[in-house]
């Protein structure tokens, strides 16, 4: 089965949101042997909806419209699909009683807006919303089908779990996709590339290959078509056995593996434990190591000193290196992280301190420049990076998946003999 | 001026990656009044390049490629641009030597791979790529402009800001859009759209309105569409002079603002600061914080003390409390803010103990309860919230905002008498 996602709303094309429900859809689909043909995203126009539909009709066999549903004036989808499918707006009862119940538990009445939201495409099947006004809608002509939901992605994902993908199964047209990342790292991708050239060279047809690069690592990706999901599982799996040895140190993880999730199977497979002390990371660091469910097993906690007096009185920095060295130096850098070890009494630490910028560099220190230090069982070092450019959320970024790395090469290093 | 921007690459297809260019891209283009027609994300395939490439240039007087610029063999654009315009690969001695200075400072071998990205179309103008291997390739025809770019989205920036928009400004083709977006919160959309539905039936023909929603708050876009930028700007100025009586109240700020961005310069104009402690949000509203730059100035800093024994030794938490409540408590909660106010001497303070998920829950605390604690000058208090869904991520988020909020109404109160 082929769908083309149309997704409706100018906050997409100028940039004010970025389009996460197509990415959202796209894997989902994937995982459900559906394959995407194409994502446009159009303005909220009624020729130009139209037209978006009028060509996807002509390619696939499924059309999924998100966005534009909203109760407000500037939402012209509901309109545009009752011209399309010449058919006219009733009113739909369950949707108005959806939404009294909904607004009455918020305390809330339904004005005529929402009553607005009632009035509904007669010709198709609504999808009911549990979690919010507007439901969604299905619609078949010839043998593709149209499916219309409103583009606010948690009303979308409930929508696409508990109302799309299962009347889709029924449908009994979807067939197997299997994909598989191999995620690697320290190897930039042309010589990855050779290293894999006759590999590559070899995989069968129906096996495709991507490179996905970006700044820190470049994933791997193998995805399998045919018949039979537990087939291709087995083919794929076998094409990364061959794969493995020949780049087997710059591989880190598969799938949605991270490095702060594969570092922290590390730290728990070994009963060890973690803490962080953060200066231009901000606290980073830390939301990437707890944004992995069960990271509270080796994750201790962490101190984000952001003022030098902090630095002092909480992780005991000493006054002298800040005011002859700086806060941006290896000796700071080194007590931070021992001071962080020691304090929340963990076996392994890490810390940040640098510049993220725009502004605060100097000659000497530069904005990019950042010193990380890394403590373990036997050994506590630090080391200088000096990134370019002076983009914030970069800087903080690079640094973080930085620290991270070293981290888990040290536990590597600790833990192996 | 109008776009099209068309997205090369499996990986977005299916999700494995969040197509964040177009939207830059759309941003970049709205600021320098190019409008965004359509953005179209298609796969590695010659076909399906070919016609939307064929599709646009019936459309738009710019089309915008990125991606499968790579030396990989999935990556087939450059050949496709070549059928396109029928034109052949030449050897292009400056991209080589580009290529050849940039390895040579990593320490690496240029390879057969990166000297096939010297091979470029004979009819293009090659756009220099300074932070990568593949440069960008500007066509014309007829009056359209065609250019190619890779997906890597900080290579792909350089060029747009280096290359294509100093080009494209010199053709004197763009016209002018000015945006300005409204952020309020504490009110749905149905209820803003009804307080507001006079002024907003009053708008001029060339100011369109937009309501953005998301969970957390509704954004409110007027684009203004006509000649001149400065005109526009304020005549979209004074429509908004005209809508802010109306929902004073729920406006916390404008385009680019946040919550922690806002909450920072009401901090730092009333010479306070701010220390957090963290729990379930594990250092996500620290990492918000010091996104702001210039933040250093009122954020001293926060613990995130993920184990109970941190929130004992670091933050003064009772062993009784933990033992009789729970960590995730009001009590706790109360004595986590009083312990980081005091700690690092901030005047102000936020502190969250809460159950993120997926697991973890319990009948009486299921996942998505959180305790969020405030410490102001004058007040310190603990609101407690159910959050629905066990998305550990999205539970993460909507505390860290939900804090940050409260954080703000405490310092408006405390800072306007």
């Amino acid at each position: 089965m082929k769908a083309e996602i149309i997704t409706i709303g100018d906050e997409i094309l100028i940039g004010q949101i970025v389009d996460t429900n197509s990415a959202w859809i796209g894997q989902q689909f994937s995982l459900n042997g559906i394959e995407i043909y194409q994502v446009t995203s159009v303005h909220d126009d009624r020729e130009h909806i139209l037209e978006a539909i009028r060509k996807a009709e002509e390619k696939v066999d499924l059309v999924v419209i998100t966005g534009g549903l909203g109760p407000t004036k500037d939402d012209i989808t509901k309109r545009v699909l009752c011209e399309y499918f010449d058919t006219q707006l009733v009113f739909h009862e369950p949707t108005l009683e959806a939404i009294k119940v909904r607004f009455a538990n918020r305390g809330i009445d339904v004005n005529r807006l929402n009553q607005d939201q009632a009035m509904l495409p007669e010709s198709c099947t609504i999808l009911p919303n549990k979690l919010g006004t507007a439901p969604g809608m299905w619609f078949e002509r010839n043998n593709t089908i149209f499916v219309s939901m409103p583009g606010v992605p948690f009303e979308m994902q409930y929508l696409v779990e508990f109302e799309l993908l299962p009347r889709l199964r029924e449908t009994g047209r979807t067939k197997a996709i299997f994909h598989k990342t191999v995620l690697t790292q320290g190897v930039p991708e042309s010589m990855l590339a050779d290293r894999i050239s006759d590999w590559e060279d070899a995989l069968p047809k129906h096996i495709k290959l991507a490179y996905l690069p970006n700044p820190m690592s470049v994933r791997l990706r193998l995805s399998a078509y045919g018949d039979n999901e537990a087939t291709l599982r087995k083919e794929v799996e076998a094409e990364i056995e061959k794969l493995r040895p020949l780049i087997a140190e710059s591989i880190f993880g598969y799938d949605e593996d991270t490095l702060a999730s594969v570092t922290g199977q590390m730290l728990s497979a070994n009963g060890k434990t973690l803490a962080v002390a953060e200066s231009c990371t901000g606290g980073y660091i830390s939301h990437l190591i707890t944004s992995v469910s069960g990271s509270s097993v080796y994750y201790k906690g962490g101190v984000t000193s952001y003022a030098n007096e902090v630095k002092q009185q909480v992780l005991g920095v000493s006054a002298e290196s800040l005011e002859s060295v700086g806060a941006v130096s290896e000796e700071v850098a080194l007590q931070m992280v021992k001071g962080v070890k020691r304090l929340l009494n963990a076996d392994y630490a890490v810390a940040t301190t640098g510049i993220a910028g725009p502004t605060g560099g100097t000659e000497e220190k530069p904005v990019g420049t950042v010193w990380i230090a890394l403590a373990g069982q036997n050994k506590t070092f630090a080391r200088k990076y000096v990134f370019v450019g002076d983009h914030r959320e970069r800087n903080i970024v690079r640094s973080a998946q930085t620290a991270l790395q070293l981290l888990r090469q040290l536990i590597l290093e600790e833990t192996s003999h």
